[in-house]
């Protein structure tokens, strides 16, 4: 056995006796014990700390919207861009509340006029291309974003940041996130397309049609790059470095709904070790996220069929992260608290 | 219709359409939108706020945890008492993080030696009686818990507090739960009865044969304060009474995991009206749980696996909540933030 292995299996010995020995009957806490652990080995201690919580979101456009693959019209990526920098969108109220950091990248907005001031500035164009025609973007602009993302980490999150959720916006994406999770996975593409922002009927069923035009148009991707080129979006590329770095540097990572979870099928495709550091924090209303979650062997803390995107889900989440590390450092053990530990044995003796 | 109705009508059509109108697609938020509608629906208002939450902890032993019903020793319940006075255990650090405050009730707590200071004083006696033999409490004695429990509200709780938890601990009271669910819904006693703090194989089924022993030993009681007679206990009858008197002073009621729900059925039995103010936080590990939110007709915000008691469900279900009151008060609608809405039918067009 290395040395590593028998170090690894003395902590995890160390963080069991130490949540066994808090206040109260065994497993009595159920995930957040599960958590709790998981954040000691990610930080390799019995004490781990959550700090400086972030999130970031990386906005888009994409060629796709074009076709009639969402409720909204294109320009609203524009607009909800404005409205996350103004502090009035979802995850900037929910953040607010739970004394989480946003920052907003702009990875690619088809900007209506000039360029506003105030987002993160990873412009790689107008959108993606419409990959219905072409490829949604080079080989070099997929390393360009997946840089990009790392970079994010390097140059603008505070390193004191231990836990970071990454959030997106961009009409049209939840088409790339499932025709990335239709190459990724073994699900078929039927089961990988969704409402998105609210698609019904006719809309959904257009949607379905035209995804699978895509999805002819292309070979299947020799791995995670290959389908970025085909389907995009910049937002996904670059959220998907941002995640890589962020496992890199020992951190903790929020993964949101539907389209952030098909930035970790790519970052894992690139590097498997990535999923001892994610946290799945809400299952979304979109039908395929359920699917994903299972493809990528995870189960979600939150399931109240939200679909913001946006890192609305790890904002809502923090919390309850939180509270497995609070109870981890704060309860009382049974010997500091005096109290008897549960027996069954000694419970049936007490009877006679 | 009455003005009454016609009131109501008018203001769910207000909530829905203040919903709408933030910067999200319509339903985005999932259950947090049902939340906030709720919350508006029990303050009777557009902005509803949660202001100085608070969880009132019951305290009490059992008769019948002479009989071997439990994983623990009896003398537990005053440790565990003793251990949230100190500030220890997990509804406190919970609470802590979340800005919760907390009150411990002593409703009859079998002390081994003094009473100790700094709980609220509503002991009925050294625990109930052992409802295999006897009946738990007189019908005094009831009706005494359900003023008791009131009376918390009105002499102990903030009156800024809007919204307020309900926990409980008591060696013993899964077995008094299970024996209120299984005389107050049509759920059969065996799917009423789980392993409490952690009993396992034997233990588990000598407590269905134990609880089965005492319910033969009891008639159909005629209503929930003559079931809570004939098997207690002193905390779940003192938390019905705190339920009841918090929804009819208007509060929001988190309702925590199998035992407050039993005592939710007793109040809920007592005025049905009290539902439209309860909110399920966290579904228990216990269980007769699920049963029992089904025959409530409720789905829990939260779903950890958790079955420690306490209030700790409340307390790590809250900031959801506050989500919540959060997004409703603080996000920007569609005319304040410039963004266009979503249309289905506009999309379709600007496809063309």
């Amino acid at each position: 056995m290395s040395a590593d292995v028998q170090d690894e299996q003395n902590l995890n010995t160390a963080i069991q006796q130490k949540i066994d020995n808090k206040t109260k009957p065994r497993g009595a806490l159920g995930d957040l014990e599960a958590l709790a652990a998981k954040l000691c080995r990610i930080q390799k201690t019995l004490n781990p700390r959550l700090t400086a919580p972030t999130v970031v979101v990386f906005a888009a456009d994409h060629g796709l919207a074009k076709e009639a693959v969402s409720a909204y019209p294109r320009e609203v990526s524009a607009q909800m861009a404005m409205n996350i920098l103004a502090g009035g969108a979802g995850i900037n109220v929910l953040s607010r509340q739970n004394g989480i950091e946003v920052f907003l990248v702009d990875a690619g907005i088809d900007w209506p006029g000039e360029h506003p001031d105030g987002l993160i500035d990873h412009w790689m164009g107008p959108g993606t291309d419409n990959c219905l025609a072409a490829e949604a973007m080079s080989k070099e602009t997929v390393e360009a974003c997946l840089q990009a993302g790392a970079s994010v980490l390097d140059d603008v999150v505070n390193p004191d940041c231990t836990i970071i959720g990454f959030g997106e916006l961009g009409i049209g994406n939840t088409s790339s996130a499932s025709l990335l999770m239709s190459v990724l996975t073994d699900v078929p593409l039927a089961d990988c397309v969704g409402p998105g922002t609210g698609l019904v009927g006719d809309g959904l069923a257009k949607k379905l049609e035209i995804l699978s035009a895509v999805r002819a148009a292309h070979a299947q991707p020799k791995d995670a790059r290959e389908a970025l080129q085909m389907f995009g979006g910049f937002e996904i590329a670059q959220m998907a470095g941002a995640m890589l770095r962020a496992y890199e540097t020992g951190r903790v990572l929020m993964i949101d709904g539907f389209v952030a979870s098909s930035a970790l099928l790519v970052a894992r495709n690139i590097e498997p070790g990535i999923m001892n550091n994610a946290i799945f924090c809400h299952e979304s209303g979109e039908p395929g996220h359920a699917r994903m979650l299972a493809a990528l062997g995870g189960r979600a803390l939150l399931n109240l069929g939200m679909r913001l995107g946006e890192g609305s889900g790890c904002a809502v989440a923090y919390p309850i992260i939180k509270s497995a590390e609070t109870f981890l450092a704060n309860m009382a053990s049974f010997d500091e608290a005096g109290v008897s530990t549960g027996d069954p044995e000694a419970a049936a003796e007490a009877e006679a």
